[in-house]
């Protein structure tokens, strides 16, 4: 059972979360919790890091950062054993939870949880500290923001759990974002890849790297409420999803900026030209088109994170002349929009029908990209809503 | 160095600390620091605990409270590495600072310290978390309320320091509480045991733990001011003091309460009658007076902390038929006085001059406790700072 900051906000949520444990204790399970930083803590942690100096000592800012969690474990335990439960706290490095030195942004690589289980077997509930490990110098790493899901599926999967339950603010994953339409569904199941997919294009339940880590050690994933009681989504391999729906999800994010230059000359190397120095830049380039030639030039389109927008246009004016053009179109105020769904592998006239579905409202599409699972394009942001209901519409996905 | 709560209160004096440390470090002097918690950081953490159990697992309340210090380290290391000192944070468990396994209340065993004179050979600055430790259990302990400095005294001991500079709010050691007469003096040097009886008596200036610690071990501590530039008072051993005077301080303390049991048989055991319940009931008796017999029976006069008062007067009543008395009146208004200072072992009269000087300003004095380098007596509550006043003036304090 994996509770996020809102879930342990205040004293009166961590009874909430203690009695919820207890309940499953009392249902004759073995259960072991990982928990967040109380929500704002963090933020005021970080802050004070900024505050000393941009440019902090990563192993430091762990130190600082990962009492957040040891004071949630602490009172967690302290609210279990108040109601009967037998319970004790446990921080990255009594378990130990291995990672590697990537101060702020570790990676967990082994989980020696032999103490851990010895207790669980003896009864007791481990309430484990999210976010954190120790690293190959014996001192405190964290996983970075959201690392908290990434600790609960490496902790399930190395207590070989049936189940790791991510409890959020949210009851499960839904076809589309309920706020856009009231048509959206809360899905039973969904697999995987598709849940990759939509946490990587804007859908922000589960972290990216915490469901690649499900996937890669067959943990079962559970979102689910923790305000409410009933079931949420379970993510699992796609051969547990027996009626599979074709397109799964719609999802939306407006995080990326497009960039056009202009007038390109259409020889080789020119791609290389403008993205080795982004690249080294350490700026993510996400869809890139180019347009057919004319005249012995040609148009080359890309988005970037909105954020790196401005690190963006400084580097390409840089190179100017190695590019061989010096206009740069820039605009922030786009959407890409992403249709998933593993039944895509075995279905033909998918993308197809994303894109008659949006010329009929017409909604041009800047930019298009694909895998496997998901069709992605680019249109202007404005249509966000309008592109989103009419496609989960087209899908057969209303409710 | 050892700078408490409200001199890392926030980023700002965190920054002013750091500037004090490198001030060290560029005179040439190799330095290790122990901070406390930002002021008012512990306080929260201990009401969480309390909101969730007023009987919460020790265990539990230490790894939270412990938190407090672990983000100072963080940030003062940020801090000094800003300004270009070599630093790195400690936490009581990665030193190891080992102590026994009473959580809440723990005592330094062993300070472990290989690494951390390895990294300060190096020229790095050690910061290390005050008040923690690990327990024999791998469990983070803690020492217990004002336990950072004792941890600053541990350390130093351990490093085999010149000396260990506490700083505080107050810029050193004074005859007497500058708030009560302006005539008070910061004294130069002050022996450990007249700290000692100063600190237990109710000069809040160190933790008597620490004292008691820095004498078994030969420390010499240094308080100072940690917003103002100067020396503050040395408390060394009285071999050090060359001029010695023979009282060095006035201290006062309304933190008792005067008992007195009317009409006790005068006979054999009745002391052990009274005082065994009050011990096993874990109620500290100070000062005790037997008044002359009287028709065989005599009235016994002892003080208690303040808080114990009721829980006194609720023990006496349930014993009150074998001790042979159920008269017993309490008097919460009643002040310590004490007058310090090592001479006394060589001169005599001290004693003498306190009851003169008293007597001439017509207060009476209930109860009198004599060590081989303090006198105390108890007076009514009201006439403290008058006491104070005319015996600071009397043993020539006067500055």
């Amino acid at each position: 059972m994996k509770f996020g900051g809102t879930s342990v906000a205040d004293l009166d949520r961590i009874r909430n979360v203690a009695n919820r444990v207890r309940r499953e204790v009392e249902a004759g399970n073995e259960v072991a919790v990982v928990v967040s930083a109380m929500a704002g803590v963090t933020n005021q942690l970080v802050a004070w890091c900024q505050g000393l100096s941009p440019l902090h000592d990563a192993r430091e800012y762990d130190t600082v950062v990962a009492t957040g969690e040891q004071v949630t474990i602490g009172l967690l335990a302290i609210a279990l054993q108040t109601i009967g439960v037998d319970a004790r706290s446990w921080s990255g490095w009594q378990i130990p939870m291995r990672t590697d030195g990537a101060h702020g942004r570790a990676r967990i690589v082994a989980v020696e949880g032999e103490a851990l289980v010895a207790r669980m077997q003896a009864g007791q509930v481990p309430v484990v500290a999210g976010f954190q490990g120790i690293g190959p110098d014996q001192r405190v790493t964290t996983l970075g923001r959201g690392g908290s899901d990434t600790s609960a599926v490496a902790l399930a999967a190395a207590l070989r759990a049936d189940r790791c339950d991510i409890y959020t603010d949210v009851d499960g994953v839904y076809t589309t974002d309920p706020r856009i339409t009231s048509r959206a569904r809360k899905l039973d199941k969904i697999a995987y890849e598709e849940m990759l997919e939509l946490a990587s294009v804007g859908a922000k339940v589960l972290q990216t790297r915490s469901v690649e880590l499900a996937m890669k050690e067959r943990v079962r994933v559970q979102v689910l409420s923790s305000f409410e009681d009933r079931p949420g989504t379970l993510v699992v391999d796609e051969d547990e999803i027996v009626e599979q729906a074709i397109v799964s999800g719609i999802a939306y994010s407006r995080d990326e900026a497009k960039i056009t230059v202009r007038h390109v000359p259409d020889r080789p190397g020119v791609a290389a030209a403008i993205f080795g120095p982004l690249s080294q830049a350490s700026i993510n380039v996400d869809m890139i088109v180019q347009n057919v030639s004319a005249e012995g030039s040609t148009d080359l389109t890309f988005t970037v994170g909105r954020t790196d927008l401005a690190r963006t246009q400084a580097v390409l004016a840089e190179h100017a002349q190695s590019i061989g053009s010096s206009t740069v179109l820039a605009d922030p105020d786009v959407a890409k929009i992403s249709v998933v769904g593993v039944g895509m592998r075995s279905h033909a006239g998918v993308a197809n029908t994303m894109f008659s579905t949006l010329a009929a409202k017409g909604i041009n599409i800047a930019v298009i990209s694909t895998s496997e699972i998901k069709v992605s394009v680019l249109i202007a942001a404005e249509y966000t809503e309008l592109a989103v209901r009419a496609l989960h519409t087209a899908y057969g996905l209303d409710a």
